[in-house]
């Protein structure tokens, strides 16, 4: 079977970094490019923590940079989270600064899916910032995109404000414009991640695993040592897995519009689930997870990392 | 002991009508005044169907009518769900309609409160707009309240629109006065109330109860009858069981608002349970119910209305 | 002829006393009750103010104090433009205290509209929160209401915000009250004031009119010395033009609307001329004003003030 | 004295055609490049009558088609008024296509920008969505920019919403977007265009001027033949008039803000003269035209397209 071509368009971030790995090492997706936009940490650094990335995998898939602030609004980053670099707590190898394009993300996507003779996946695992653009810029890569699936917003609650997701509400002018793209979208959100655990003897299993399980143990310990006992979510890597293995998910067709303007619920990711608002499905949401499914593909994914 | 004075604001209405009758035959609760507003269904008829069940229950509580309408925005009523008059598929005696004062809600609101030798406790089970127009109107009654121990909000997903619950959206400046009124406040929103059910079974049992049961039973039987099998939500009764067995929830203290504002997201209740917003508690919210203590309360309450 | 009977609602506020002043000596208008609410001050103070002015000009009216703060929002008065009392400046005689009632602002309106055999017409020339309470509570007032004839708003800029006029700023929510109330509205507003100037020898001549006169030269050189070379605007004096001399305003009937969500223009009131919003007419509105006519007019009022 | 190289971003419409024709025959001013964006009409006619134009005009600048839409919000444009191909009533010649370029207007202006050798002027005479992208994509380019000379925006009133104008309200993010570039930004806009006036005995004149005399005649005929008899608004000129003659306008230093969020007030330029909001100036509006300067400036102008 042909693999699947995908463009991963992320801000790593240790969460990006297992799902970066996962891409990387399965034998049905084929990633064609990584773009970086400023997200969890500065444009920079997540620019360098893919380079870093690459070269850990030892995998030369080329990098473009892009936007260094959402659309609208100044980027309101999570370096309080992540520390300033993004990717502490593991000494990796010098980045790969030779896979770093010339080219902007946005340039460089627009190539690679008119290039490319399948249509592209496009997968979104950080604030959709350059994927707008894409769209505002060349409508016509629209033609040439098979889907898009992306890991952000919620249909509850959210984790930068009360009511919204980090990868939306750092730029909803831009997830609007995706949701809004006539594309077929999916969703893998905030709420489906708090089921997606890796468990403490998960963990311990990970860490025997080769390099990729050992810099994902010691990555978490350092960021997210809190909840180890009670379980690490594994948020970016649920769009990898709705690729891989959709049938973990319960998934609903159903309308997502971005609020823009509440006082305090602007990137709300509002899920349509009952109807409300009468408007024609645009995206299919992952609305359940099944832990169980979920941990055991995750850590049969990790294994292949090497 | 002396029993907790009570003011019962609400729309009648099935789910307020079990919540009113647990309040009327509880040994706990002394119900003062029964005010009305438009809710669920008009002013006429909510009002029309408190004089009824004091009629059916056999109880002579005063009744006040208030607010025809939200502050704001035009009513849009619950009719579609509730019928017309809001209480149909069972055959109540004629309204009472002597126990209606000539005073309008807020009037005998304040009047009751400022002559109460203790503080009263408002459980207003409708739109808020009634309680919004006392504080306004009169700040002074703040002084001998007690408790607002609301049924409203909710800290997830919504009822009346994608995140918003129908008695906070219907008003959501009355609700915002309310939550800014700082006076204690108690919420027992619709996601708590989701787990608040009545197995087939339960429904059985109820409808032996005698003739609030079996007035109960038919009521949710022509209302809800696609439940009876999942199990039915007893939104309203869920104020009554804060005021009489708190214990049976999940509480916390936190900072609520209402979001004036969204485009989609109006009426939403933002429960900041994380502290996105940096302001002091002004509520304790109900986040989980224990399930099985509240059919047991529920059961055992419905069986003492007779 | 029978004199108009009026309610004005202030709060005073030198510009307000001006336009009592003129109404209180009309032999046109018979003033039934003066109510107050905080705007420029606070209400204790506007309410002191009132009671100083009947004092002043040896008037009857009973005074009836409402609202201390607007409906949703906290009050933002203007005491670092008008000082902490409002009227600095004059040495005014005590305030006749015995002029005030027992009964808020909202209840006397109430009892002077149900019980007057002649419609009554409302004037109000401060933040309208006592009319959106009085129609909140009790709409049958409105059956025996003429028009209201208010100062406040603006067709183009402000003066508390950028597009945002002071009395509608302050409680924007109680202006739609009275905007959407179906009655007849007229507006004088900010942009028509800029307009009613009294120049510097007009000046010179009011304070040579007797007392009244040698009031209002004391206190608009202390609180607008600045503007006395290039006129003084008599704002809130124009609702009383308006009601007196409407000749001198070209004025047009349209649909206002009070913008209550803007971030930046929440407050702005929203008269469409042109009729972009497809909407009927709910306002007379005073789009220009003859500023000779006015200013004629002016000292001829404040010369009868006596 | 060399010429001033700048971009017109336009959507011609026979406002913008005159502005245009000025620009291009200016003596001062060295077009480089003319960019096309969807406003007034749809992308692809305001395009080709950019061709006809300078087919018209026997002048050979580079044309680049730009944004067929707004970046969130679906256009609507004014083809109401406009008519369909927005340049209707007179018999222009074939487009002169070869001049169009294969570039999208976004990497054109990059590339005459970086390529210049003297900081460019640009001057949006529509919807900024092409401007917008341009410094999302290549904030590089700010490094070469002298100034921002836009037709846009109102300190007061609107003419596609009550209280905002259309180039600002057709794209108000795009707006945003250029006044928060941190470049020198100056603004003419709607309320100084309507004293931008052309009176009938001017329109004879220009009627002899020849062919671009004619032309405009028999366009603004066709138009705003109403408005003939009281004077015609030449709103896309002053932006050029603020280019070649700026002495003619009242300017003032102030901040500007786009109101993105209002009901019934999104796309308003918030023109902050007061300081209300407290912000540092950014941006040159003009505030007032001597309108007899501008009339002479015009005429001599429109003399000299020949």
């Amino acid at each position: 079977m042909a693999k699947r071509p995908v463009i991963i368009d992320t801000d790593p971030g240790i969460d990006d970094a297992l799902a970066i790995a996962i891409a990387l090492f399965s034998d049905e997706l084929d990633v064609k490019l990584i773009t970086t936009t400023a997200g969890n940490v500065s444009l920079e650094n997540v620019t360098n923590n893919a380079l870093k990335l690459l070269s850990f995998f030892g995998k030369d898939v080329p990098v473009a940079a892009g936007a260094p602030r959402p659309l609208i609004e100044p980027l309101v980053d999570a370096s309080n989270v992540h520390g300033v670099t993004g990717m502490e707590g593991f000494d990796f190898p010098e980045p790969k600064t030779e896979l770093l394009l010339k080219e902007n993300a946005v340039n460089a996507m627009r190539r690679v899916i008119m290039e490319s003779e399948e249509p592209i996946t496009l997968v979104p695992i950080a604030p959709m910032t350059n994927i707008a653009l894409l769209f505002s810029m060349y409508p016509e890569v629209k033609g040439n995109i098979k889907e898009i699936v992306l890991m952000g917003g919620s249909a509850s609650r959210g984790n930068k404000g009360v009511m919204s997701e980090f990868n939306v509400a750092t730029d909803p002018e831009a997830a609007k414009i995706v949701f809004d793209s006539g594309l077929p979208v999916a969703m893998a959100g905030l709420d489906v991640g708090w089921n997606a655990l890796v468990y403490p003897q998960d963990s311990e299993k990970i860490r025997e695993m080769g390099k990729t399980g050992d810099m994902a143990y010691c990555l978490f310990k350092k960021y997210r040592g809190g909840s180890f006992g009670t379980g690490l979510k594994m948020y970016d890597s649920c769009a990898m897995a709705y690729l891989l293995c959709p049938e973990m998910f319960t998934i609903e067709e159903t309308f997502v519009d971005i609020e823009l303007r509440g006082e305090m619920t602007r990137g709300c990711t509002v899920v349509d689930l009952k109807g409300y608002l009468k408007k024609a499905p645009n995206a299919k949401v992952c609305t359940a997870i099944d832990g169980d499914k979920f941990r055991e593909w995750f850590l049969d994914s990790v294994s292949k990392c090497i």
